[in-house]
């Protein structure tokens, strides 16, 4: 009953990055300052990761986190799932009973997706939810599930009411750091961060805790993103801002083009700060592009730690039509010539070139001269259309960097987008092939 | 200016299979008759390829193939191309300026695509056609032009004129030897067949020369499949058994998901056996039978010489949406997880479900649970979505082939469709990003 996995392997991953703003494309804002990685959950705040046996090296594969000290305000949450057809039992439970605005508690487990695994998967579930609640002595509908590991493997229900007893035993507020152990897979590094917001009406604290590297092409979320604040957020703001930073995050990522059956973004805020946040106020402004800082970084490492990476890109995409450049910019990210070029520090743009020839169709632009300029790294090679004289050298020089940049312009003005991608390695043959289940 | 190439590289590939029907996905019918590889064209063809050096190599990089002694009916044609937004420069001008129901050659090179090349390209284009033209005292508007190679690269106009001259001087019957190698471009093996096909109004002759190896994705035609007969066929009914073939072949195949610049496929008919095919008669229907065999073995040839494969699958679901269900045969066939699993003869099925969810999206099927039904190589291993007991070793051993097959039934009636794809190797890394321009 095995053979499918979401994501393969387990390993020990390395820490997180620090200083964590390691991307040229991000900004952190001045009001933003980066905490270290051992700062712990903002106040309100508990977690902890545990083994419980799902993963045979033993490594963490259950996580609990509960904001157990809410301020006086109560908590307030967002969450958003995979627009699959296929959702795993833990997305289609916590859309189905959780309360989203009012979330109080995450149960992640690594090791196995709960994926493909129809009634008994749901049954299965909602026996972990259950108990995650009694041992918080929350509602169920409180405790938002993420399960990551093996498609149509079914879920050891014995071994993670285990953990859920163990971690609920070992709650802590630098939990964060076994906690975001146990929702890791192939992972290299951790993909967390702990930042300090100053706001007009105070300092308030993000923590976030993420997990990702294979199957990556989010719709509007992907993977594991938990993000913890302890600002005061009505639910509809809380929901407004991260809709918004996922929109300018995860969804602009991809590693390999595929959706997951179990991607989960969600943002808890337990007020415990006493800051509370106004809609349309200073506060919400800067609140708002500290998180946007924040999931645009984490979503950045989230490509950068893709399934074998050696080497990013960012194709940024402008012209005419929203749709348009939606595929245009999609359809580069996920070229495996594209991809492998990139790979090799290869500057062969022809393939930037078919590969937006093919997604946009013959119907497009009148169907004949696709009148493009394209620049990379700042060099342009295409002048509508057509290959113009460059420096070679110049170029070759540039695509040997760890970020690589592109620049599309078609026809059309007034509309813009991007998408941050990973290369196509030896590696991810490696991972995705020969390791057989 | 150099930097794409459309496919890279260029090797002496090995002669033609033979047998040539070899794929269990194809029955040739009992009228078809298979000939020697060295058999030559058919009645009123030569043709003949030859080094004009465009490609670094010095292998055949022109060829030029002629219908030069057709009927007392004359000749008769059609051609399609690939369906992009940046077609090449001899895909364009072959569009515009040629009569395509009654093409009497074609003149095609490998090494440069002449694509992403502009104004320029298209004066190159217009300039080899006219030369062509003239060394075979037929009109410009009789000859097809099809280019393969380096994108962005402009074509060596001198090298292809030579090329056009000596050919030129070479054309013979069982010049479809030389022909073939000189349209190859990372071909490991010729994509070539003669056949014989007895109808009831006598026996014709058809032969086709097929090239294609990495960056293929069709609409309806893809990379070059040039086919030759000595049948006399009105223009109608080549253009429709040429149409109703690539539907189901070419247009049914996938390498890596992407479409090129450069595709064309043609067939030619010299009328030359005095045997003619009227419409909706026997002869049609056998004379199809005969094509549509021929095209199906050769593009799942060119899937199995997919750059870097060393398996192929089909993946045929069947359901109740026409559209649904092609959207969902090509997540699964362009899907990196489920072809490096292919590849790895893992049984990973977990993999077809999400790529079929994510295709499909969270608005289908009211967005809960996919009720699909898997299986591979005939064992069922998920039932209405849900994976279900199945012997695992036999599954396991069913994997090792190297044609495998996926079914995948999704709700609904009516509707069926197939895709033939290839593996995702660390040699289609290696041919794609190791060695760079």
């Amino acid at each position: 009953m095995s053979g499918g996995t979401e994501v393969r392997g387990d390993q020990a991953a390395a820490g997180p990055p620090h200083p964590f703003f390691g991307s040229r494309w991000v900004d952190a804002p001045a009001h933003v300052r980066e905490l270290s990685p051992d700062a712990g959950l903002p106040a309100g705040f508990r977690a902890a990761g545990v083994a419980c046996g799902i993963k045979p090296s033993g490594n963490p594969d259950v996580g609990l986190l509960v904001c157990d000290a809410p301020g006086v305000g109560g908590v307030s949450s967002a969450a958003r799932f995979a627009d699959t057809a296929a959702p795993a039992a833990p997305v289609m439970l916590s859309r189905e009973r959780c309360t989203l605005s009012a979330l109080r508690a995450i149960l992640a487990n690594s090791g196995c997706a709960n994926a493909a695994t129809g009634k008994r998967g749901m049954e299965d579930a909602a026996k972990t939810q259950g108990a995650a609640a009694i041992a918080l002595g929350i509602e169920p509908s409180e405790v938002l599930l993420g399960s990551t590991g093996g498609i149509s493997d079914y879920l050891p229900v014995e071994n993670v009411l285990r953990g859920i007893l163990d971690a609920s035993r070992q709650l802590s507020q630098p939990g964060d750091t076994s906690f975001q152990q146990a929702i890791q897979t192939t992972d290299a590094f951790e993909k967390r961060a702990n930042l300090a917001v100053s706001l007009p009406s105070g300092e308030v604290r993000l923590s976030a805790q993420c997990k990702g590297a294979g199957m990556i092409s989010p719709r509007f979320a992907t993977m594991f993103c938990f993000v913890e604040t302890d600002a005061q957020l009505a639910p509809e703001t809380a929901e407004l801002l991260l809709s918004v930073c996922l929109k300018r995050s995860f969804d602009r990522c991809s590693v390999d083009g595929q959706l997951s059956t179990n991607d989960t973004a969600a943002l808890i805020c337990s007020g415990a700060s006493g800051v509370a946040i106004a809609a349309e106020s200073e506060d919400e402004l800067r609140f708002g592009e500290a998180l946007d800082a924040l999931m645009r970084q984490l979503a950045i490492l989230m490509v950068a730690d893709g399934e074998g990476a050696g080497r990013i890109a960012r194709v940024v995409v402008r012209g005419g039509e929203d749709a348009r450049l939606e595929i245009a910019a999609r359809a580069i990210a996920n070229s495996p010539l594209v991809k492998a070029a990139l790979h090799g520090a290869d500057p062969n743009w022809g393939r930037i070139v078919q590969a937006l020839g093919g997604a946009l169709g013959g119907g497009g632009l009148g169907g004949g001269h696709l009148p493009l300029d394209l620049y990379i790294e700042g060099i342009q090679v295409c002048s509508a259309g057509a290959a113009i004289e460059y420096d070679q050298n110049a170029l070759l020089e540039a695509v040997q960097g760890k970020e690589i940049e592109y620049d599309v312009i078609l026809p059309g003005d007034g509309a813009e987008t991007e998408v941050f991608f990973s290369d196509l390695s030896h590696e991810y043959v490696t991972i995705n092939a020969d390791y057989t289940t």
